[in-house]
């Protein structure tokens, strides 16, 4: 059984002892563990795997991969908490091909009949997105703190995993606050960018797996001489294939981030260098409705303004940095070549 | 200084730690962190001083009150998470004589002139709300983990924390579903009640302080079977105030329950046991805008019903009840005496 394999398996060995404890709760309670499931089911798996080479950059064969792999189900199920608390703040529908947690709820509050209009439904549908979205991360740390290490181990990854929650949920709200002033320089959707993702995405989930195998300053600060630059490359490509990607690729609509109106690194990049008519048309069109040929516009200003190419080759150069920083860090050699392929895998994605 | 004062400055230095933490987010993140400095001051502290009692039920003079001060603020902490979030489902526009957090941030938004309509205000507020929610849930294990007593006492109270946040995540959504269903008999308001306050309230905050003084199976079970019917007694106590409590003491509108349809344990017996007619009405009503004249002829209806009755000879049989139970309890004197002025406290209470 592979890492990704062996975490599936421990959230769902943990989900069903939860089910045990909530069964007294009736079906309402079933219902919600089941979107719980659904939540953690699918992705990538990169924080889990993150950790999972991070604890083997200093033990490179785990004694216990199972306690690993609980360790990496706490990453997921934070990551899976913070994703059901964002389709909701974004008015996101869809998740993984799924509704989103809000409108699953809503849709159930429709076909119930149950009393009230449609705004009573979508009350309904936000507080079970708030509340699954709580449980998910109050089982988070529950996850990490019992993965079945010793406490000497468990005690200082707890403390990177409290510094990952509070930068994560802190660069959420410096996200939602500059979407909500509608400009963002490049320096602060940058400071978004790494608290939001780089931090939460590479760093901290290295850090908490280094964290576990008890390594020792040396070994973390080289962890984010590595991480947090594989993060923003990690990130920044994320924001390409938020205006350029695939739909067909990504399962997201064209120009997704467009039309939510994100302000990205790219965007910034594009408002700032773009002659000033573009840039008008370009911030005007951000978070509206738009059709394929009004994206396909958009993405010409876009490259115009030169911010892809500046963007691929901030890419290029943090990847590069990573690397340097790789092939100096005091780590295994087996997991600094799995760093490596991870580093590539996160940063030169499709989807 | 009292236990309350100990537990207000434990959450001060705590939120002062945090401060320098998020001082690279700027502006924002330092407005969030000010909302949890609001969202945790002021209140009744009950949960902090059954955490303290469960404690000096088995260790009458901590050899840490400061460690146990913390503790408390973690339970605290936890309380105001929920809050945020209960106050963002439900559309509160108070808490505690000022904006709920979700209409504070809504009213930032207006005042700093930002794009977009009233729709686009709300939901930079609920997004707010939900973020400062997250941030205090997070924070409250760490707390709880940090307080400063050996790992050996700290990991069991985690263990019951763990219970505790699961228990009433689980009990609200119940609560939301059970209001969304617009009906509830009495077993299933009973079900909410034990789950959505009774435990979390009273019987873990106690098993959390007992824990942390190394407490075995036998005082835990003697502390449920005193704190489980002080906490079901503290939350009927709280139903009626919702439907008789005068405003001028608590803070709240006239008939705030009625006003805002809770399907709580007395209005399920009144439910159950008014004429037809009478229920009819009472039904109709539940969740729609009350003149000061309609919740007097709600009362009345409540009233004649004998349903206030019933939650009053409740309220007396569960203290009895628990009385009988901390009178045979192994815990220290002192515990004792105060627990029973605290089931006092918590039960008679008029706000």
């Amino acid at each position: 059984m592979g890492h990704r394999e062996q975490v599936s398996a421990a959230l769902t060995a943990f989900l069903d002892e939860r089910a045990v404890d909530l069964a007294p709760l009736g079906d309402d309670a079933a219902r919600l563990l089941e979107e719980v499931r659904a939540g953690v089911d699918g992705g990538k798996r990169f924080r889990a795997l993150f950790c999972a080479w991070g604890y083997r950059a200093v033990e490179p064969e785990p004694i216990d991969p199972q306690a690993l792999a609980r360790a990496g189900a706490a990453l997921e199920m934070l990551h899976a908490s913070a994703l059901v608390h964002d389709d909701l703040m974004d008015g996101s529908d869809t998740r993984r091909g799924r509704p989103a947690t809000h409108r699953g709820f809503e849709a159930r509050h429709r076909a119930e009949g149950w009393p009230g209009d449609t705004s009573r439904a979508e009350q309904y549908g936000a507080a079970a997105a708030i509340l699954a979205g709580d449980l998910m991360l109050s089982w988070s740390d529950q996850l990490l703190r019992t993965c079945g290490l010793p406490w000497e181990r468990v005690g200082p990854a707890l403390a990177v995993f409290d510094d990952c929650r509070t930068e994560v949920v802190a660069g959420q709200f410096l996200d939602v606050s500059v979407q909500a002033r509608g400009r963002a320089d490049v320096d602060t959707a940058m400071t978004v960018l790494r608290y939001k993702s780089a931090k939460y995405s590479v760093e901290r989930p290295l850090h908490v797996g280094a964290a576990l195998a008890g390594a020792g300053p040396a070994v973390l600060d080289a962890l984010t001489a590595f991480g947090l630059p594989v993060g923003e490359a990690f990130q920044l490509r994320d924001d390409l294939l938020g205006v350029y990607g695939d739909p067909a690729v990504t399962g997201k609509p064209a120009g997704d981030d467009l039309v939510e109106g994100k302000r990205t690194v790219l965007v910034a990049l594009a408002l700032e260098h773009a002659p000033a008519a573009d840039a008008a048309v370009l911030d005007a069109a951000l978070g509206t409705p738009l059709s394929v040929a009004e994206v396909a516009r958009l993405r010409e200003i876009v490259t115009a303004s030169g911010a892809q190419a500046r963007v691929e080759s901030l890419i290029e150069d943090l990847t590069a940095r990573a690397m340097d920083a790789l092939a100096q860090a005091p780590v295994s050699d087996v997991a600094r070549e799995a760093l490596r392929d991870l580093a590539v895998a996160a940063t030169q994605r499709t989807v």
